[in-house]
């Protein structure tokens, strides 16, 4: 959480912090600022002090907005800048990150965070730090950030704004549920738009997108809507001409945004329209029963990789590949039970084989639960997903409810 | 254009480049990939050599759709990079980027390109440095980057995809102005819902998101939708809760994408509703005779800054503020005439007085034209623009139409 800040910046031994970039779509400035129009922005905290945002001059009255102390870069001459910096603009704005940081009396070692134009970044700080010696600029690796861990619990209005992304993304789903299964069928199973057309992917994709819009969510990394073989590769997103089809597995992952770039919900559902194929409802079958397990057996403060190694052992005893008994598998169970949601999509804690003891399921932790098996080569895939809140108290809450349902019935179509 | 990019390279003294990060919401990597679902890859090109795309595994499927050579990252065993590293993930990353670039015989001066999380990146490519003493990495003000000076001119694939962008958003600003003219009216001039409550900027927003998501558009940087005030500081992007009210300017300011992170458009109309004050009035009729007189006097292969001198010119006679006769003035004419439009909704050619020479009318540049005047103390602001094509053959057209008025007459209003 947020109060966690100053501690960890002691635990990973930071003196201070610089955030850059964006205030959206830039999960440490959004998580520090609220978010807003605030474009090319620097964040800088020291520890134990409060943070100053630096903002270009234009933009002064939206970062306002975040209720920090702001100050426009402008603070610094632009002019004087660039003669000390004989016109190159990259030295320039080194300058003025030497100035902010001596005026912020910062020293020693700074952790450096956000989501930029790396190519100009990496020379503006390769020339700060030759013009600082005695700093140390920290990098971190993305998974195991400072911010990933301490946005790693969420507190209640957090958890309330995830929970209200949960309710429009199950009003959505429900919503293509109700669209699908009221679409005509063609003889050859096809299904059929209003104007007798045959229904793609990309016609699907494009309600999605309209109904979460509507509801107030941005789609920022699209859905996955995948039939047949696509289903069962796990990354396809499903190809736009693709027809729906009766009695073929769909995985439906959808993973929205609150406008603006806040917060995130993570949701599958796999269906077969009509009727399931009897491999198809075994597979369903097996998922939804290692899905349940995982749900039964979740304790407060376990690793999460257990769970993993759960999915793992209980999918061997149908008899499919995991990456426990196969390296890098390309079919069976191929990927790992779940990880964290928040600003970012995927977010502390981790839960695959190799994930740090560290990433546990501690109060406050938000996670999904994604077990899956996927067999391209017999043209299906099944996952199920829930996004799951580790309360204070130690209970699951599940975010937002959806049924279970594997066959949807078609209302206008004999269902076999 | 992208067949600029080995002579660009030649002029910046590059033997290659590297660009990393997403293939969506990443102009450098959609440029050369194309977009589509493919995170954390890595692209890279020696000069005069086709480029190659490193990916994860999960995601060969999509980045092969790039039609470029893919080779997913598992080539480079993970196990052994990380006991290379002794565990340092950071530099693990770092030591398969030494072997991908001996790979591609890639030595000398590298650009390195691409809008990804500069924590994880500046570590890395400094480790990857010290690894290869030989290879200088190479960042750019972004700007004036490589890629900016190759998007810079548009094929006419991609200019028809803007037009179609251009169509869209004139659409929905179309339904946006039959919405606002058909609402009934309180007594007090404020405009009111179906539901008979106040209209507000947040209920209006929402609308333009649902209509964009419906006409297949992406709104990742929000829209600007402004009155009173607010249309005159240029970058307020409008106060949710403001009521719509009659006789003030709104400053409506729309750059919505293709959906998945493609190309922009970027388009504004200042409008009155039932009837203008006569300085409003005054103020729309000044700055729609300088969008005109820019309009008129565009000329093939002039640098773009000269517009902007022109536009400070014109409105002095008016008896306003500029940056030519005020340094950074706070009202009056207060930004630059315009700027290109791509994959970045700012991208060369850039007009501000400061702009180096080479930011010129080229032919293949599309532009806006969106000259404006902002008065916040009087509570009101204009600013009209268009995107702008310069063709082949030097002439200039409107990418997108869309009507000039300013007052718009209420359906359910004695108008005045």
């Amino acid at each position: 959480m947020k109060s966690d800040l100053d501690a960890r910046m002691q635990t990973n031994n930071l003196d201070a912090i610089i955030v850059i970039g964006n205030a959206t779509h830039n999960p440490p400035m959004y998580y520090l600022t609220g978010g807003g129009h605030i474009s090319g922005a620097t964040l800088i905290k020291k520890r134990g002090s409060d943070p100053v945002l630096y903002c270009n001059d234009m933009e002064r009255g939206e970062a306002a907005k975040s209720g920090l102390k702001v100050i426009p870069y402008s603070t610094y001459n632009n002019d004087f800048l660039f003669k000390e910096a004989q016109g190159d603009s990259l030295l320039a704005s080194a300058i003025r990150y030497k100035h902010m940081l001596i005026d912020n009396e910062v020293h020693g070692r700074i952790g450096i965070y956000g989501t930029t134009d790396f190519g100009s970044a990496y020379p503006i700080f390769s020339r700060l730090k030759d013009l600082m010696p005695g700093i140390e600029l920290v990098g971190e690796p993305h998974d195991n950030s400072l911010f990933m861990y301490i946005m790693e619990t969420k507190d209640e209005a957090e958890v309330d704004r995830i929970r209200r992304m949960g309710k429009i993304t199950t009003t959505v789903v429900g919503r293509v549920a109700g669209y699908l299964t009221n679409c005509q069928v063609r003889e050859d199973e096809v299904l059929l738009r209003e104007d007798g057309g045959p229904l793609t992917i990309a016609d699907v994709k494009s309600r999605i997108n309209l109904w979460l819009a509507e509801l107030g969510a941005e789609n920022p990394e699209g859905t996955i809507f995948a039939i047949g073989r696509d289903a069962g590769v796990p990354h396809s997103t499903g190809t736009p001409t693709d027809l729906l089809r009766l009695g073929q597995t769909i995985v439906f992952d959808i993973f929205p945004c609150e406008a603006g770039g806040g917060y995130y919900y993570d949701f599958t559902r796999t269906w077969s329209l009509g009727y399931a194929t009897p491999d198809a409802q075994k597979l369903y079958n097996e998922v939804k029963s290692v899905f349940d397990k995982v749900q039964e057996n979740l304790d407060l403060n376990a690793p999460f990789k257990n769970y993993n190694r759960l999915v793992c052992e209980e999918f061997e005893k149908y008899g499919h590949q995991t990456p426990l008994n196969t390296p890098a598998p390309v079919q069976g169970y191929v990927h790992s039970v779940g990880h964290g949601v928040g600003l970012n999509i995927h977010e502390r804690p981790f839960s695959g084989l190799t994930a740090t003891d560290d990433n546990i399921l501690k109060p406050g932790v938000v996670i999904t639960s994604e077990p899956g098996l996927y067999y391209p080569e017999k043209g299906m895939g099944v996952r199920i997903e829930d996004t799951l809140w580790v309360r204070p108290d130690g209970t699951i809450e599940v975010l937002a409810h959806y049924p279970y349902d594997f066959v949807l019935k078609m209302k206008n179509w004999k269902n076999g």
